[in-house]
């Protein structure tokens, strides 16, 4: 195998091993030597593939969201459905619904803070968003044609009030905002969604 | 003046003169001593009002949020008003709609960020989410007896849609978002209100 390949096979691994570190213990509390040690290297072992916490907290949020986890999750829950019922099912999957998805929102909160003042992290941040965006867009088209939704507001809008709905869940949903539960952001949703 | 009221002005002056800082910079990339240079304090002179940064960010949330800076900008533009445009106008004030209200959501992100996984600040965060869903259900409640609002759905769902709403506003609007104009956050506020 290439250098370039194995090196780029290794980041990968160690992020898979590490990402929900973050998620659980919160950016801030967690320090290099832990996310070595959980990655099963020994001190200083990850700095071929990371010189800080903050890259590896950009290859998790990519890891967590957009590219890997939460996009491989929709692609096999929607399967080949489309219109209305894709669209919710990828809003789903997208909100802190169960333990796995509150991991992947913690993760996402973290790289949102810093993405806020680092011209870097909010490139990543904008291609996840505009990635989710084009499919929503999608899937209203087909639910447009489908007739299943009719509201005169244009998909652009629609798409907004729901991409900014969901980064709402995941920032306040759990742990900081109790009564807000996955019952309560099914509600929300569907509200949203007028069904 | 008693010792202790001393202690808590001189507290409340140093986070309104270094609250910002964190905003414009982000958590992160701030340090101690930036902050008390900020202040106006020689080195160690914040030592004994705040013991670290997470203090100092429980202390400028509070500032930047629930209890100062917003609610006050609230109160004077809300006026004597209420029902469904004194709904609206709370919404404005917390949405990150200029660069004063940017730097607010900046703050409340990195706070949000850190609650996730601290149970103070969880309860802070929960503490001033709680007011504004106070606040707002009185104004939807004078709304509904004005018929401004007709919506079918419990008072507490629409609260709680325009809640996550407002979080999702401060966590993604600007910079990590951008088309994410104000006009743009205004329109989904509209839509959600329904007007």
């Amino acid at each position: 195998m290439p250098r370039s390949v194995d090196h780029a096979e290794c980041r990968r691994r160690i992020v898979r091993s590490v990402w929900s570190l973050i998620g659980r213990r919160g950016l801030a509390a967690v320090t290099m030597r832990d996310l070595t040690a959980e990655a099963g290297y020994a001190d200083g072992g990850l700095s071929p593939y990371f010189r800080n916490k903050d890259e590896i907290l950009q290859a998790a949020f990519q890891y967590a969201f957009p590219f890997d986890n939460t996009n491989a999750r929709a692609t096999t829950s929607i399967g080949d459905r489309g219109g209305l019922s894709a669209l919710r099912q990828l809003c789903l999957e997208v909100m802190p619904l169960d333990e796995m998805r509150l991991q992947e929102a913690c993760v996402g909160i973290a790289f949102a803070d810093r993405a806020q003042c680092d011209v870097r992290m909010a490139a990543t941040y904008r291609t996840a968003v505009g990635q989710w965006r084009e499919q929503m867009r999608m899937y209203l088209r087909q639910a447009r044609v489908a007739g299943e939704i009719t509201t005169g507001r244009p998909d652009a809008l629609v798409v907004d009030t729901l991409l900014t709905t969901l980064v709402g869940f995941q920032t306040a949903a759990v742990p900081a905002y109790p009564g807000m539960s996955a019952a309560r952001q099914t509600q929300i949703l569907d509200g949203l969604l007028g069904t």
